[in-house]
């Protein structure tokens, strides 16, 4: 059976309107990028505060290359392409595309400045725009699936954006604020901790049927499981704390080797951005530095530091498929799924069984990761709207903190 | 149930009898260790290649030391430590048991020196064999217990000191040979490559009932398997031979992104051990450097390579429970299960579901160590008889390649 | 005898006069700081492109708080900083004033922007015109003091601007121009090489008497010389490509040993900025990559690779002393002596006999750097007009490229 | 004039006498290697704690290759090498013999042993021997020059191999001792310091005339030097705790830019091989760990930490040429001139006026190093008798803390 896009399903077989709904589709992803730039200055957008930080403006061009790249030079005759240097600054990682700048050098690269990449954005979105309305229908399908995979890959962007900005204001003593950022006001009403059962046995997961997907959420596939217990809603700051002032931080009995040897390296004592400033603990945050709220769900914690502390607590985290068949099943009784933090699983990042990643550079987006990462579940309040699902795969490192991860708990049940 | 061990299965009830079993088991283990270090000079013994290999004369001390520290000093009455340094020294990476000496800078003490060991070692050995002799009946389970997991520890550790020799060795541009190893000459008959059709379903894997088995081996538990096939031999050092003329190395498309990286920043090759000698391939073995043999499985071949290589054979690696499943219910079809090469396998090292590590120092020994490696099945010419089993899971980073890595195929049954 | 400086031997002892001179120097040097920085975006006063390197805008923000640190907050009364953080953020590396950001993290500073650090300028502009104006007499000739190692301190940075700027816009492979540079065209005409005999015996070097020096050109001293002669003009671009085209980065034998473990590390095989492009060489300079003109002088060589390269020539490289006699002795008859490229010596930079440091953080100015470092003499062609004289003393690491080094040659008088 | 050795002067033109001398004089050096090494066992001899650290068994080797390349090899007809792969393993710096095993390595080369090591030395032993007797007069002088060099040559790695040796047994927490060191105990009467006053003027310095010298102490040459005082003795450890306990680890303005870097970098509170062990302070040292004694000469310091001492006790340190007219001069009224510690002094090591080194690769014996070192002088209780001179010029890099390195103080006459 033939995937079906959200908007075909909205569009129906009518490709006119289709087309239509792509280019307006087209348009709000594209905005919304530039409005998550828009409080930034110049020199914000251009430092690289550390090798896996992208700077702002180099988010806002490789998302525009994507497009060129996949979309316009193969598929939209008479196609300029804005600047021919631009393939090599702005490739991420397709080796079959080509050579590519140094990842850690992105932060070098002064120029092109921002007003230059916004020209660039323009002609892309000219040009992208262009392609939507004039593609012949006989290859529309395939290019409306790569339009969608373009756009759900800007989405991704647009959070990687302020995971990235975030860390970039970290490393100034002033402690300047990005703004308001998406997502708004976070609730400090703390939703009652409940442990929520799911009956074991065999189940599916991944992704199949109409709607957008990763190839990594495919191919969906029977797994077994145990019964186990889920908690409603995540680990909070204030539990966090209980750990910190029970020496979590200095226990090697709770934490695997290689996440004790990154505690001692880096003189983990908290999540990444508290500081401990005598009276209580701040955290630094899109609007600057806060005191933390003890009712927020924890952010900002690596693998380690969420499986060291589910130790702690006696539990332990859930594998991605015990994740997966509790959302599916259970959505309605758990608290904080989605728009807080996206939720450490237990689960290292490894392919379905029958995966195929698809032909060409395209093929390199998902699979060729697949080794010492740990699977994240859910989706976090810098998430864009309607962005995630429940078959969603995010990874990481498991030392990674620069990342929204936070904590669910799992435990057996008896 | 209780779980018995093989010498409580052969001694049956006798509880004297029993003993005697246990103390001839000691000293053969014991003894083997020492067969096996003989012919390396104080010189060889001495020196450390790299932060993961260690000195010779630091395994023979380790072992000794777990034996001492977990058995001798709480439970023989009188027993006098050898010398109360040793705790520093010899702890390989028990946390809780104290503060250790770093592990990159074993090959920076050269007293005790080998004479110094084999007193420690005798030492030892009065003492474990007065313990067996005497313990009270009451505790005996609980000694027993423990003097099997020190005897499959230095077993673990005979291993161990033969890859690291290897090693160390061949840092001399002289090529010195090690000896005879172990596990006598190669057999260079080519079994044929067969598919083997392995049945999918609910199925069971990891350790339970009666004999050893490490604790990352239970409990036993249920797993859903897609049909699947498995090739009956290993990948051959002539097939691999044909990856790397094919450009297996400089093809990034057949690599995960970590390797790859690996593969350009470390100059990879070939296996390691291997060297274009001009008119063909030699490799470093325990025995000198030897030609390449086509018929014999590949060796010294990192989780990366071997993955790499399955996809440019158009397979795949087999999960570990796939792996397992075959191994027990087909293994009359299966060459080379055990015996040639650790098999590198698409499963990452993690707890199995339910998994409990035993309270205390000992419960650091494979718990602790469950991220960022992958799991090897099988054994290697170089692990003693009778080590290994069917469950038994070995594990390494996916970029090691001085451990004794091989490749078995799979694919999905369609 | 008090010293002088050129103002004060210009305006004589009308203290009103010279207070204006003062005043309209200091603004012709702030200006000129700006009109430096004016062809550079935002983006491209953010990027540090290495340790040694500093943002532009940092640059123009730590020469304004030398300004604010020594002289405004001590001496002009009622002065409110522009902002207590500035002093943590740029502060180069004055130990006994405090705390400060860490150099290599210059580049992670987004904020203060372009704009603020414009603001800043103005502040303290405007305080020093205050302070000028309005300090009471007694202090005058102190301030004045301070107030010409301010403006000499600056004239420093502008060149360092200019230096770092051009190894920043090196990092990006656009070839990005920073525009016209000043010192302007270079002349092509080469000078005849002759050269000049200077006789022997005990001389003096140094600064003495009136006219602005820094604390590490004195005191003058006696200094015994052998007769030597000195090459009349710079080794050219062609000549150092018979250098590189007989194998001069291949051939160990002319390098000091730690010179050609960097050859090996960085994989140097010409100046740095240059490239082979295949029929010739380019180097990218300010305005952008350009052919090599033989008849320029080579520039951006190491100390290692000019000292190599006297060898080869069967030359040495003079001393400081040598230089220092040289150009005052017989300035007429040596061309290139500054405006072209910094000249490194065979002189480690030491201590002159009897050199004592200021007191206060003052102090820290030169002392401090004397170790691993060479002198070079001369002055380059983004030299701030009048800012070097015969007795200045440059000084680098002998590693160092990305500083405007070249090549006098020397020999011993037979 | 042609330079006369001192066996030479000895023996007079009795070439038959000469030679004999020679003969003796060459046994009795390699004799004494030999005995430096016997107190230690062959772990002890194989181990390399750090880059600049050599093994000892390769000290005995190494030795061993400089006669073996320089003088048997081309000088003694029929002669066998003992291995031709000790070339590579050998060859400490020699670019221009060929490639060479790399130093930091030299740890990971187990085989030879200490055994083979003693048959190469009886091997080139016996060469040495027949070729000191049977080579014929005509080449004699110049075979009598590199025998002496190499004579000098292996006393030189005689102080290496204990300076050595106590690095790598002060790697383990057992504090094992080599056992009694040459030089004798020392002697705990403290002299009396007094302030010699040394004249200034024309002088020369360097190594003229009879008896051997290394390259880099030639030629002789005029020198001019200001009045200066020098302290008569060295500065003792009692007076060293006073700077420690006066925070001169802690006061940046103490230091040079580059040791207060390296200060904070390797966490430096007292010399090399102190502990605070509570009440006091302990040093290792080669007969074991033993309490400070504040009469003793203060050793194990880097220059960094001589210059930051001076600076505190405000003196500064003698430069190269001070230190030699004096200890010319007025030997007899300084006390410690040699035999206690190596003394740094402000002199950079850099070539003398009119310094040529030899041809070929013996040329690159000094000369090459000549970059980034300081000067000592003196020589240490651990330098073999009748190697040092007034002439000779130690050098090591201004943080290297494992040489033996001491303090003598100057000041200039008012």
């Amino acid at each position: 059976m033939k995937k079906k896009s959200a908007i075909e399903l909205i569009a129906g077989t009518d490709i006119r309107g289709e087309r239509q709904a792509w280019a307006a589709r087209y348009d709000a992803v594209r905005a919304y990028t530039e409005a998550l730039a828009a409080p930034l200055s110049a020199e914000d957008q251009t430092v690289q505060s550390m090798p896996d930080v992208s700077p702002t403006k180099w988010h806002r061009a490789h998302v525009s290359w994507f497009f060129e790249n996949f979309l316009l030079v193969p598929h939209l005759s008479g196609y300029r392409p804005f600047d021919p240097d631009f393939g090599y600054l702005f490739n991420s990682y397709y080796e079959t595309v080509g050579p590519r700048h140094p990842r850690p050098a992105r932060g070098l690269v002064s120029r092109p400045g921002i007003e230059a990449i916004a020209r660039y954005r323009a002609h892309v979105d000219d040009g992208m725009q262009r392609l939507i309305r004039t593609a012949s229908d006989a290859p529309w399908g395939a290019l409306a699936t790569l339009i969608e995979l373009g756009l759900n890959h800007e989405e991704q962007h647009q959070e990687l954006l302020l995971m990235d900005i975030l860390h970039v204001l970290s490393c100034n003593t002033l402690d300047p604020a990005y703004g308001c950022p998406p997502g708004g006001g976070e609730d400090s009403v703390l939703p009652a901790l409940e442990w929520v059962n799911i009956g074991g046995g065999l189940r599916q997961i991944g992704h199949a049927g109409d709607g957008f997907a990763f190839d990594n959420e495919t191919p969906r596939h029977r797994v077994w499981l145990e019964p186990f217990l889920l908690a409603s809603r995540l680990v909070t700051c204030g539990e966090y704390l209980a750990f910190i002032g029970d020496e979590g931080y200095r226990r090697p009995d709770l934490w695997k080797s290689e996440g004790w040897a990154t505690v001692n390296a880096q003189n983990w004592d908290a999540p990444l951005y508290w500081r401990n400033d005598g009276p209580g603990w701040s955290v630094f945050t899109l609007e600057g530095r806060r005191p933390i709220d003890p009712a927020q769900p924890v952010r900002h914690v690596s693998f380690y530091e969420a499986d060291a502390y589910a130790r702690w607590a006696g539990k332990r985290l859930p594998t991605e498929a015990e994740w997966e068949i509790a959302a599916t099943e259970q959505a309605e009784v758990l608290d904080q799924l989605a728009g807080a933090v996206w939720q450490w699983t237990a689960s290292p990042y490894v392919a379905y069984p029958g995966f195929r990643p698809p032909a060409g550079a395209i093929g390199e987006y998902n699979g060729k990761f697949m080794s010492n990462q740990m699977v994240l579940r859910g989706g976090a309040s810098i998430t864009p709207a309607g962005h995630a699902r429940a078959t969603y795969r995010n990874f990481f490192p498991p030392n990674a903190r620069w990342c929204v991860g936070g904590i669910r708990l799992a435990e057996d049940a008896s």
